[in-house]
């Protein structure tokens, strides 16, 4: 959906493609005027909203107003007279499609931090600003370092630089908040918010500021559409150890059934008296517990004018968050099973389609999305589905739009990354198929990523085992043949809530420990610049520790949760072990156990023969 | 040799235990008076000396004098009416045995830490002291943190009581020091000050201290003999980015070709002008790089008092002491194949000897040390051998007696972790034999802990790429059944150095990059308590980058460097994929092919049998 309408006004844009330049670069002027007049030297802008999410409403799209640029992570900083915008290896290309380098000189986020391009050209006493309330108190902190070790003055401004000259700025998010209910939720928020309460009280805390949305949405049990992909209403909360909890959210978004069993729990405010509560909680030496990377360095400065002492803690709903209760277990294996019959015929579909050329990406990414609704139970996509032939295939973060859309043709790969929010569940899938017949090539590197996929689908592992700990397996039989994929291995995902969510991850930087109940994706590829791409992905959802017959020692494992054929014909079972084998052919027959039942009949035989045993 | 030594003293005792025990509570008593004097009201002492090594030398035997307690990691604290003595969980038993509990009440130091006894018996205002020369600074900041906490006074004493009461305590060593050659060292001490030199340069750093004598050694290719099982000469330096080095050594340990060979390195001063060249270094915001961890904290407040600036840092020798230089990776070879020729005669002699039932423990590890004596180059073992049969090998860290010694039995398991010490390397190596015919069940955890050994052996990885990264590779097949090992995978090892050599380890909990040149032990295992024990332990040598034919990237590895057969008879071939077995055949043919031509003649045949192909 998302997807479609930026395709679009991209379309649109295309006609008028000076003016819009002719239009940024005014944009630029009016705010070099604005940073003049307030003696400002160099302006920081992130692509972060005051939520510090993966996603902004239109009212936040401020980065992308001003430079054209629409990647999910990036900033810019404008000088008074160079600029430059930072982005990471995914946006590279992108970057120079959307913003004019000549205005903004693109940089890499990690290789050239914006911390080096202050340093060279920011002066002695000269002034840096931000907004405080788009920056988190982890970002202030290096602006704050970086600032000092410049000798330059750091400005925390009242107001963002773009919002005052920002006309038509889109007005914020207004749309009704709905209740999550307990058939999905599996726990009232009141059991919820006395667990935080215990939390703060064993840190000896009186209080605390919840600043992501996701926190606030999984603890009252409440979900929105404030933003693309993920159902959130966007929205901060105060949670006291003694003492009724603050949440603040506009009350006119809640209707009175949904306001009166939230005023059970908490007082609903209008988000403009955040600051003035933040404020009544900064008694001296009071102790308030904030997470510095969600929690905005705006309230951070309050309580550190009152003279409150600021508890450097994570945000107590991560891990309860993320660890899934029962009932959200339930609605995960539902969710997938329906979202595993749509992805299967769809499959059906390509397999009989596709060979004729007929098929263009973005056809497949639109069928795709008709066979989800299809479902009747399909809320949203839970991302811009990447549907990527050919080369396009070796783009790991390929971003589709109407110009870069190929046909599929027989002979190539092509990979179908996607995902739905249902209300029961999130789901995230790719697969990888070939199109026409594979080379030897595509075979050896799709059978390697598939031992990869296969090896941690299929690892028991202590308590304590973290994703650093395991990522290797995903890796071992690439590394072996002298190749590797340059993305993490898997990411937590929430529960009808984001796509992407901590506080796991399977990546070699992950220390967190992997717990019962968590959800977390294993997604191994290999990328052939130029060429082809392969990716293989099922979620996985750790479950408790048990012991195995003859062993001595409890072990967590994980349960398969995606339910969709892996493409046979890619597989070069020459490199596979007994015990790899046994697993794809046991994984096949639950998927045509589970699947045959709720797939279209004509999709059945095909089920059947993808589903067959390799051994 | 030290083993015997230690086993001969305790056999010694035992007919004047009780006179043992008076003694050790008279010392307790003496100690506590002069604590009265003093108005102490807590004395911590560890078992380290001024050198934070794993061996002390004879002088330094404090806690052992005091306790009993001859462990080599620990520490007591001795209170105004009570005293503790903190141990690992290697020595829970061990600290029983040799300590009177009703002088000492046994802690574990990880999970009982000091810390918490001194929060329960110290009162406020009052003392607690301890020896800064033989507390790492980082320590120290544990202590000073604890007695902030406390709101006691931390006293850094000018002497440690022990020695005030310790009247016939041993002299220092005194024992020449040797030159370690060119021929194993590789490169020239000037050129590796030259480059600590630099590495100083870019810390902005005006001068370092050595703490840690491993490093000191290394860095002047010296060696001597004043600790057990480590070619160790105790000592420190000072390295300036400008001027001449200072080496810390008693002149008159060296010879005149030796002293001036140093000379014309640095200044050779006697450790007692330390203190006074420290507080030369320390003029005001002088940046002086430590670490913390193996620098005394007595270096600290000196220079504190001289308010120089303390610069954290890590040791500059550690890593390029830990990445061996091409004549020292040729010497490792070398020592390993001498070594593997030497343990294979004393296999040979045990397969034909043990089953008999005349063989113990104790004569199988003065057996294998003849064998290791017979090449003619042994210095020293390098630890104390682990000789242990039936349930003594579940016992990770077993500790040979002559009343723990059993007799090899048929039917049960005898394992053996042993290691040399030659000019040119250092060994380290553990081989599990069955004497007769073992069970299903030892098959089936010796192949378990075989496929994890092969796992890591045969792995490639790319740079970056830590032990944490790889640990469960050893583990994987054992978690599959439910099984584990508590201890980690692997150690660093030194080139005649330390058998125990960081920074790197293979564990959960290294975080270090796996650099070539480095040398790691590979030891998975398996511990059933009570009944049967399994390790299997090659050293493994870091290989450079290649690339691999067809692949994309370079890929780091490891040699094998220990060559001695793994018992065929312990392996369930039907438990291990194709690519295991062809690796332990590749192995074994590459054992057979090199120490055929060194092995005696008599071990030639069963050595060919040994390295049989098992497919």
């Amino acid at each position: 959906m998302a997807k479609i309408k930026t395709a679009k006004s991209k379309a649109k844009l295309k006609p008028g493609l000076t003016s819009k330049a002719q239009l940024l670069k005014s944009r630029l002027a009016e705010l070099r005027a604005l940073m003049r007049k307030r003696k400002i030297a160099a302006f920081v802008l992130p692509r972060q909203d005051e939520y510090q999410g993966e996603y902004v409403a239109a009212y936040a799209e401020r980065l992308k107003w001003l430079t054209g640029f629409g990647g999910s992570w990036g900033a810019a900083i404008i000088g008074k007279t160079k600029a430059a915008i930072f982005v990471d290896g995914r946006y590279t290309i992108q970057v120079r499609e959307q913003v004019d380098v000549k205005n903004f000189a693109p940089h890499h986020l990690i290789d050239e931090p914006p911390a080096n391009w202050l340093k060279e050209n920011v002066k002695r006493k000269e002034v840096i600003a931000f907004d405080p309330r788009v920056t988190s108190i982890a970002d202030a902190r290096i602006l704050a370092k970086t600032a000092e070790e410049i000798g330059a003055k750091l400005l925390a401004l009242p107001r963002n630089l773009v919002d005052e000259i920002w006309k038509d700025q889109p007005a914020r998010p207004s749309n009704p908040v709905v209740a999550h209910s307990m058939a999905y939720a599996g726990k009232p928020a009141q059991r919820k918010l006395k667990d935080v309460q215990v939390q703060l009280e064993k840190q000896n805390c009186v209080a605390t500021m919840l600043g992501d949305p996701a926190s606030v949405n999984w603890l009252f049990n409440i979900r929105g559409s404030d933003v693309p992909y993920t159902p959130l209403v966007q929205c901060y909360a105060i949670v006291k150890t003694k003492g009724r909890a603050k949440l603040f959210i506009d009350p006119v978004r809640l209707k009175p059934a949904l306001k009166a069993d939230l005023k059970s729990l908490a007082d609903i405010l209008h988000p403009k008296f955040l600051d003035k509560e933040i404020a009544a909680l900064g008694r001296k030496g009071a102790r308030i517990a904030l997470d510095g990377s969600s929690v905005p360095e705006n309230v951070n400065q309050i309580l550190q004018r009152r003279k409150a002492t600021v508890v450097e803690a994570k945000d107590p709903c991560t891990l309860p968050k993320a660890t899934k209760n029962s009932v959200e277990q339930e609605g995960a294996r539902e969710a997938q099973l329906r979202d595993g019959a749509a992805l299967s015929n769809f499959l059906c579909w390509l397999a009989h389609d596709a060979a004729g050329g007929g098929v263009n990406e973005m056809g497949a990414a639109a069928k795709l999305r008709i066979c989800r609704e299809a479902t009747g139970k399909l809320q949203d996509l839970s991302f811009e589905t990447i549907s990527a032939s050919g080369p396009n295939a070796a783009i790991p973060h390929y971003h589709l739009t109407q110009d870069s859309a190929r046909n599929l043709k027989a002979g190539e790969i092509f990979l179908i990354d996607s995902g739905g929010q249902y209300l029961d569940g999130t789901t995230d899938v790719t697969r990888t198929v070939i199109v026409g017949d594979p080379t030897d090539e595509m075979k050896d590197r799709f059978t390697r990523v598939l031992k990869g996929m296969i090896a941690i689908s299929r690892l028991r592992f202590p308590k304590g085992t973290t994703g650093a700990h395991i990522d290797v397996l995903a890796r071992e039989s690439l590394w072996r043949a002298g190749f590797d994929f340059d993305h993490g291995t898997g990411h937590g995902v929430g529960s009808y809530l984001s796509v992407h969510e901590g506080p796991q991850r399977i990546s070699k930087a992950s220390h967190v420990k992997l717990e019962p109940g968590m959800i977390i994706s294993n997604e191994p590829g290999y990328y052939k610049a130029g060429h082809f791409g392969i990716r293989i992905e099922n979620l996985l959802l750790v479950s408790e520790a048990s012991s195995i017959a003859g062993g001595e020692r409890d072990m967590l494992g994980f349960e398969t949760l995606t339910l969709a054929p892996i493409d046979r014909k890619l597989i070069d079972t020459s490199l596979m072990t007994r015990d790899e084998l046994h697993w794809l052919d046991d994984y096949h027959a639950q998927v045509l156990l589970e699947l045959s039942p709720l797939v279209e009949p004509e999709s059945r035989g095909w089920l059947t023969e993808a589903c067959a045993s390799l051994r």
